[in-house]
């Protein structure tokens, strides 16, 4: 399961002395949202009279070179980290996507999925559009342009949205000014801070704390923040009864240290291993995380169950771009690489093991079988979310219904193929519960696989309007 | 706190199909030892007619290209992963080190440290020897091919070995006969295994679990092990009464899945924290590792202390070599680029902060200052290991005297110094205690000041013997 | 002085085995043309379903991986080589440029430089146009675009050219159909020839040397050129009665074996050098020439004066990228570097020194200077080109009209600056003569300052007719 | 044909102001010399306390990084460049070879050959020395250091050049003393002069040209020279009564601006061109070189003949490291990427090809090929040596005696497998006249056969002496 994108923006005021360039505290900033997507990473910074932009292919610390990084002068920039597929990969992907139109340039950095992004495309092509790139990102600089052409920011950005469906949290230089808007559900989290000689607008919190910042809030859905003047400029474009926050950012994607839509996801995800210890207790020696992602969830479980936390598994902190030949061997040689067993530790228990989540099944059967040739008496997989039923169009690249275990099979067919003793789901309303944000304030598309915005060939869910509100 | 470096080897015996090449085993291996060093490694086989090497500076997967490590034919092997200090870090000290001379080659892989190194350097610059590195293996390199002009290898060995003062556990190649000795009080660890086509030796016993392999056991302090003919020859050259096996691999260096001497490190560092438990009560509301050396121990302290583990520092997964402006706000930013607060955690809460060992204080104090930034009402440090009052000569780099805290300072300057409310170091016999070996056979050099072996300008522990007894 | 760019393409026909790719085709034909370029190269081929593009920074060898460029399929592709001001040096101006639109891509190739494009990109931006690159080049793919929504691809041509006024010598895949255009004045070289398996196109005949290949003809002036199921149609779009070729590409840039426009570069400038030794003899010892761009004149000199032939000035091979550090001693070191000085041929000696042209002075005062401190009696300055007095608005980045020495000094004042005995320029007539091309199909805007197109604020050569005709 | 390497040394004094570092004075004077050798390149500094080197893989430009070569303080250093055949072309061969002993550090570098090399490493590693890489120069360095224990530098050179039996032209420090010193028989070249701030010696006076300094004279061979306290030191270690210049360094090897021996090689050359007019004059239309090596003689040929000057094969001044598939259509490909006809100046022409030497025969043929095709209606080879008949152990890595067609095959043979009308090589006696230093003061053992020094399995030329005599 990989993550599309982390985006960021900085501006720094003119009167304030900021002896830090905004360019490198975006790079700082880009560093913080790494997880976010290792394939590349990109930034534009604006000087008043051009922007001016470094990307590379790679991890962030490979792509910028200090002496580079120090000549992008400007006191506003924005930054992109990107995950993407294969097919995809190509620098002219990769963002910050920036245009240079009549009236001066607009530049973006895009975190989300459009439903609807090749039919934008093809009607912007019907209206003569030429491209040069693959992605949603090029579909809305243009919708954009068309309405700057006519319309000043504000109202422009209410018009490009209009035609938008699906997810985006977007962080935008128009010239030098810098926005940032998040779509009217809020899929995706975007929130802002106080920086010393200015403001963070960031993915995720961390970014802000990274560069000693203090986070003010996040964006609201329908949300158009304007950092004008030394101002922060509100404009709540749309009003949606109900949001849809992705429950994947709490299970899975983001940092444990970030607060997202007011919940602080260290917390959401060690009540999920609480409820879960609720929902699925077990008689055991021991709880275990499949490190990192089931760390925070395994503590809560234990709290909950009152079972010893103890590392079973231990992950190799140095593991880079390996490569393996083909053959059994090298595939089992290829996972004790990534993750070694505690053989000491598991021999003869009863262990509970909690991981975040199952895709296609294949990882958690091998990594059961490793404890369980490391002696292990019994093996509970305990998941800290509902079984994944349906695909996510909404800026998550799963893998196809075809792909989903869980689509397919029972739960108990899943705990045969992944050859654990017992294996515990989170229900929906336990996992509901953990994040602490209404249910129907969440997309649990691929959960229930009812969407809350119309996606071709599948439903959706009924509490839902489709028709956005304007405010 | 640095460790010098990783050593391994494999050999794989022609009367078994073995489909995966004896360097590709090797750069696996290093792969699980890259946490002893991250500045160069390199591989050397040998085909039975002559020796070819790999080497590089970066890290293991940096510096190996698929081609050219296929390209490296031989059924043995020896590896190496090196951390320096900075003026040494030429590709010329890069091991393994390889002579030719007479009747063949020998490749050296050395961990540890000579005391006496610069002395047998001067002796045989004297004879006229010449060198072309600065590294002790070099001048173990020469030792051995004088001896070898004279003496079969088992002999040669011991007669190098009379020589030697200090810590070395050395991997060998002898033209393509592989050998692993350690030195005579077995400082630095080293042990072997089988893999499924013959046999690995390494540093620790996770290179050989990453390569599927049974770790058999430890090779015994004076002991030398020759892997001939599909057997495994020991000779005990050395038998020393106590060893002085080095305590920080378990408090800090090795990785917790590693078997060393008979224990396993994690548990080892859960007993630590146990001790402390004991050693330091307090009246705490939650216990916290600073991650990710002082996990385990927190794992432990709040066994035995039942006070709830709670993560409370977030460490950045990604970072790699980065690079910072001068500037206060800049090296802020660098703590934090590294290691962030969960605030909502910490706030209110009296913390108790978990961590291996404290060498100049600076680190920690900037931890402890930026939980009781994020809202700590009380921060206690409790500490994995005694004060450090003495530096170490036996091959982990660890401070001179003079920058050494608990050198200068009681542990009350300490804790005014790191800004604890209450600080608790482990005590010499909990840390003996928590290790599981006797205290005649651990070197707690640093720790007393009283060393294993005799050290120009240093007591020596009265316990110990001056003399090396051979077998 | 420098040129901007080359051109080529290459298709081969399905019927015919063809073992060499079409990619690795272009890769040998940018070769030949990479001295018209060498800051940038890229390669783009169509597989009959989309295009797929490798681009660099970079000399050809340094930039294309033999992997990679065998990895792009298809039979039909285009490249290119372009040397750039610094300004403009980033990835997105290299070529070829690729855009997507409603009916498929288009991809071009361009040498030259629009006298309108700012003009017909503000034009465009006015319409709604969005841009990612500073290029001529991004324009022209618009406005194609634009066309052939409406029209095919020979009218979408006829039409785009109506707007363009500069030089343009194109090569354009429109999917996968291979086109090639040259404007209707001809400014900049174009030409076709077979390969064993198709065809190829390119600025310049070497690179179709270099595919083993034979030259058919040059593309006329105003004439699209169709590769089209295996056959070459032509379509004559604009049939203007004068031609305007560069003379600089026979003084200067083109590659002395090939052959423009009907002439043998080598020839004409064996010819500038006789036409030199007719119009400026000298009593001298020998003739040499500043190497490489003065050799073939100077062959050519000595041939029409009898004096001896003899080289003064060797050429180092082997300049890559260096550097200097401030001061005096360092700048002479780095000319020194470049080219050195043969004493015993000079000592004592009348030198005739022939050189292709003078732009700003510099470097021939400093190739004087050294010729004089090396001992010649006389150092006679011939060059084979008029006086440069006016800058060059079609495709040539010569300098600014402050620049040019001979925009403000008269010959005398400049033979004084550059510190000859004397000083011969080739005169405007010497120089059309030695082209073999009449004067009214030449372009000699920058040496007469009357340009054969319409140009803001310069005269226009009262024989030109400014409309175009269409064919 | 390939040369072996190119040696320099810079040595600036105190009291001098010399704002440019010698360690960037070596980086020019390689520049000068890459020539010589393209595999490798080092430069070496001395501090007065230590040695410093960098070296790598490559060209002079992409090894020595600015800030690197800057960091390398000293007044005093030596370089080389390299080329060598692939067995050796491992990063530990390089040079500068340096070698830390009793009493300091011994740098050197080194053109040329030992005949007796394998012998004198097998000597010492019988008196237990340890060798790290298979160069001569490793050798050399061992029995330096070796006299050095006992003599001082004067004396300990002469002791080591005792014992070597071949060429050599080294560039010494012993710790920060500069020394130079050349084989009593002088094989290869080395020069020294001052520059502005002290002196510099090389193999070419090229690379004193290149630091503005003025050649002073050759280093004599058997000459030692010492640059100390401002002083240019002479020893003349050895006095034979001939010497044995090498002649390849006149025909082919060293750049025409150079002289060796008090002869400048441009004129060399051109006086090989005119020698070959005189003894194989021929009825021509023109005549042409193979470039670059054969210019200057055709220069000489023309002169001598009074047939025209003119070019026939254009050198593409771009070629990188390229990459062919196999295959008959692509190997023409690579010929004609580096080298292209010019038809018009050859059709139905007789052309006269200047060549300086024939190896395998397989070169010319395609040469000569090419220019059939061309249209040429005679072809007649001029070669500016004589017939290489049997190998070199002096520097050159020629080919071996079974791949030299010379030694297998009469002129009228050659003739035949090159598809020459005519072919005409310079006699022996025509290129010790051209070279203008008496036949017995050259080497022509791959012409003859017979060598000036004992070599195994060959003849010695009978006027020469063996024992080497002593000063």
């Amino acid at each position: 399961m990989r993550e599309e994108c982390g985006v960021a923006g900085v501006v720094q005021f003119k009167e304030e002395t900021h002896p830090v360039p905004s360019a490198l505290r975006l790079y700082y900033a880009l560093y913080a949202l790494q997880h976010r997507g290792q394939e590349s990473a990109g930034i534009t910074v604006h000087d008043g009279r051009q922007p001016q932009t470094l990307k590379g292919m790679g991890l962030v610390p490979e792509i910028f070179d200090k002496d580079d990084l120090v000549s992008l002068k400007g006191d506003v920039g924005i930054g992109h980290v990107r995950y993407s597929t294969c097919g995809d990969s190509r620098i002219e992907n990769c963002q910050p996507f920036i245009v240079k139109y009549k009236s001066g340039s607009v530049a973006l950095a895009h975190n989300g999925n459009l439903v609807n992004g090749l039919d934008l495309r093809a009607q912007l092509e019907a209206e003569g559009h030429v491209f040069v790139a693959n992605s949603d990102t090029e579909v809305i600089a243009h919708l954009l342009v068309k309405e700057l052409l006519k319309y000043e920011p504000v109202e422009a950005l209410r018009n490009v949205m209009k035609q938008l469906n699906g997810s985006y949290s977007l962080v935008i230089m128009i010239d030098d000014l810098l926005m940032a808007v998040r779509d009217p559900l809020g899929f995706k989290p975007l929130c802002f801070g106080t920086i010393d000689s200015g403001y963070a607008v960031a993915s995720e919190s961390v970014a802000i704390d990274t560069l000693n910042g203090k986070l003010l809030r996040d964006v609201e859905p329908g949300e158009l923040i304007i950092f004008r003047d030394g101002e922060v400029e509100s404009h709540q474009l749309f009003d949606e009864k109900y949001s849809a926050h992705c429950v994947f950012e709490y299970v899975y994607f983001a940092r444990p240290d970030s607060i997202i839509d007011g919940q602080l996801v260290y917390r959401v995800r060690e009540r999920i291993g609480e409820k879960l210890a609720e929902e699925h207790p077990v008689d055991a020696d021991m709880v275990s995380p499949v490190p990192d992602s089931g760390i925070t969830s395994a503590i809560g479980y234990s709290k909950g169950s009152k079972i010893d936390y103890e590392e079973s598994l231990m992950k190799n902190r140095y593991i880079g771009r390996t490569f393996i030949l083909p053959g059994q061997a090298m595939r089992e040689t290829a996972v004790r690489l990534k993750m070694n067993t505690i053989n000491e530790n598991i021999k003869g228990k009863k262990v509970v093991l909690i991981d975040d989540s199952i895709v296609r099944g294949t990882t958690s059967r091998r990594i059961i079988d490793m404890v369980r040739n490391a002696g292990a008496e019994e093996v509970h997989a305990r998941i800290g979310s509902p079984p994944i039923v349906a695909p996510c169009y909404l800026g998550i690249d799963m893998a196809s219904r075809d792909e989903l275990i869980a689509a397919h099979k029972t739960i108990k067919g899943v705990e045969a193929v992944i050859n654990a003793d017992s294996l515990g789901y989170l229900s929906v309303d336990g996992l509901v519960a953990a994040i602490g944000i209404g249910r129907d304030d969440l997309c649990v598309g691929c959960l229930t696989g009812a969407y809350p915005v119309e996606i071709p060939g599948e439903s959706i869910c009924q509490r839902r309007q489709l028709k956005l509100h304007e405010f």
